[in-house]
């Protein structure tokens, strides 16, 4: 049989391994058109349902970096070698904004950062649909005027164009297409080719794990934190993991423009607890131990960040992003929808679940999300008044939901979807004049 | 999870049997262009990796044959309920030209035939494109035009139109394209639903095995069987199936016109022996014993189709069929290729293997299959004077290779693959003078 797609093909669906010449052969040709989407769907679904090993998973990931771009970064951004150039990745949640938070923060301490995002795949949101709520922000700068903001500022937040993995982008979309996602070597090497491509030196990976991430379970995401870190060692490039809990949304905010504004509490020092500015406390000293060979030990940098979240260091150095990159941040926080709904509790007790992945859904069918026929509305979305613990009494407000007239056929369907995704232990007795 | 394609391709993926609704939906859908190719391509690739039991096997069959027309034939064909309509299929095979001899060989007893084919697929040729090289005659008569036949004449061959169960084509084509068709339950789906939509009240399948044909041994031809049998049990459908070799081509023509040329002589009674003649008169016999429940004696059909090829009654009914059709078959007869190439023997011995998949792939790419940009060429193809068992000596021809000039960069490849097609056990000493 002559090597074509489908001997490829019919060699992983007879479970035999993978080898460098399998892999490129349909990576190389996806990107050039030349292995179809039901080739490639087809293959994909062999290697799901058989699953890559880890020499598999490195072959998968070597090839999509190979598929694009791969940017270097002058020295002078490392000072020279002194310090290494970090980046951080989500795997995706539900009101995760610590992109925004810990990208000045760690900019703070005068290291430069580049980080480059994505946008929002499915339920979860994207760093570069939240940042470009704000009017005006410009987040395509070339890679000249990149190095000369970071050379200025120390700080970039920009959008990975479509050259970085390219094959890693065709085949995230098709194996969205055909629901075929949650395999750890297909996840990993999609991940790592990114980071890999985009240039930087060592990397702080924060997997999601819970109903509103990819990975449903820690131990499923535990499995994909190990293919990352042997993914990382075979790239030589150093890397720290942080599993973290996706069960209910992050932070009181979810949508584009309502999170840039909880990012300003944030960094302005008005939120001083909960899991948002725990795991946004605890990315950036990971990163910071990363980026200074000479000042690993991380408890030194939480109590460094949370300190330069009060003191509104990490504040400035966002404010100076936006300025340079373009962007009217009173403007952003003056925005509004139209109309605002009351999410209020039938129960009185004590909220035990909030569903991430439907607050998620539900945040995007309102606005914060594309449908087929209209963008993103940059308002729109949830504010949430409770979180798992709290107690709530009959008639108080869970959520206060934000949209506009073109999406207020989602409205009623949202609601009923929402009360089902709050779980409340009515045995605890609660008063609500206390 | 809402119930959409990645809902049904997920369950599928993780091994989850196969329910009516799942098949109804991925099938309709499918057809409707709400399924997409990849999706589809995903679900047949679960399919084929995790294998089809006996009841997603029929739950496959019958959502295919609702995908389209099911063909109804009047009782007064039947003569009025005493006999039953008897179609056959063979699973392709390389030089098979069994369809047309068996057909007017039945019909030479009295008894109406109606078979509707298909035409070439991957290197088997196709009973349709056969009839076609002779010049004039029609494939595609209507329903009421095939009646008419079958009532005066008692026979007709032809195609099976794309409305016979159309989600097997468009499903077939896409297997064909990701390289995943050896799995029993897809194949057995797609036979048996063509066949069910065609109308007949039973079938006799041939079920080939061995390189030129789709299941490679005889064990995984009588996995299918099984199945087959089990599908045609479940539409109360009598069936009769015979497992035949296709480790070398069938007879001596691999190609449409020449393979007509050895129906004529085949039906004039001057070929007595061989593979082609004991099939054919096995497959007919089982018809003929199907048909007439009042005769159902193998044996005694076996003796008598060998004297309706010898007494030329089974030849009448084909010149009244290809007359009645429009054909002229005094001039296929006389077409001939512009070019012809002997193909000799490099060695003396007998020979021990002629490999029927690249004698198939070499008649095709000489004229008898279509390409990209070239049709079928009627009189292209390759004849063989040797088969296994006989002996051949140094500069004898094995077979002659006819071909137009369109066709001709293929010769010294073909030349190439055929010296590789043929072995010989150089052992037996053979005397040329003998």
């Amino acid at each position: 049989m002559s090597k074509n797609a489908q001997y490829y093909i019919s060699n992983k669906a007879q479970s035999l391994p993978l080898n460098k010449e399998a892999v490129s052969f349909m990576v190389d040709g996806y990107v050039k058109n030349e292995v179809s989407d039901p080739q490639m769907a087809a293959w994909l679904t062999a290697c799901y349902i058989h699953g890559l090993d880890d020499e598999e998973t490195i072959l998968l990931t070597e090839a999509m970096v190979q598929s694009g771009d791969q940017l270097t970064w002058p020295d002078h951004l490392r000072h020279d070698g002194r310090y290494r150039l970090v980046d951080k990745h989500s795997s995706g949640g539900v009101g995760d904004k610590t992109t925004l938070i810990i990208a000045p923060l760690v900019a703070a301490f005068g290291y430069p950062v580049v980080k480059l995002s994505g946008r929002s795949l499915g339920h979860t949101g994207g760093t570069i649909d939240k940042l470009e709520s704000i009017p005006g922000l410009r987040t395509d700068l070339s890679e000249e005027e990149i190095e000369a903001q970071v050379g200025r500022i120390g700080l970039y937040i920009g959008s990975a164009t479509d050259q970085l993995a390219p094959a890693d982008k065709k085949m995230y979309a098709l194996r969205d297409h055909i629901g075929l996602i949650e395999e750890p070597g297909l996840i990993c090497s999609s991940i790592v080719s990114k980071k890999i491509a985009s240039g930087a030196d060592a990397f702080v990976f924060d997997i999601k794990y819970g109903q509103g991430a990819f990975m449903d379970s820690k131990d499923k995401a535990r499995i994909l934190a190990k293919k990352i870190e042997k993914a990382c060692e075979y790239f030589h490039k150093p890397c720290k993991i942080i599993l973290s809990d996706m069960n209910e949304p992050l932070g009181d905010a979810i949508g584009n423009g309502l999170e840039i504004q909880e990012v300003i509490r944030v960094l302005s020092g008005k939120v001083s607890q909960g899991p948002l500015i725990d795991l946004s406390i605890d990315l950036a000293a990971n990163m910071l131990a990363l980026i200074d060979p000479e000042k690993p030990d991380i408890n030194h940098w939480k109590k460094q960040c949370a300190m330069a979240l009060k003191n509104g260091s990490a504040l400035q150095k966002f404010n100076e992003m936006v300025q340079a990159q373009g962007g009217d941040l009173d403007e952003a926080l003056d925005e509004e929808t139209e109309f605002s709904y009351d999410f209020y509790s039938g129960e009185s007790g004590r909220i035990t679940a909030i569903d991430a992945k439907v607050f998620g859904i539900a945040a995007h069918d309102l606005g914060a999300g594309r449908l087929d026929h209209d963008g993103i509305h940059p308002a729109a979305g949830i504010t949430l008044d409770k979180h798992v613990g709290d107690t709530v009494f009959t008639g108080e407000r869970i959520a206060l939901l934000h949209y506009n007239l073109e999406r207020s056929q989602y409205l009623y369907p949202t609601i009923d979807a929402l009360k089902k995704a709050v779980t409340i232990d009515t045995q605890v007795e609660v008063n609500p004049f206390n």
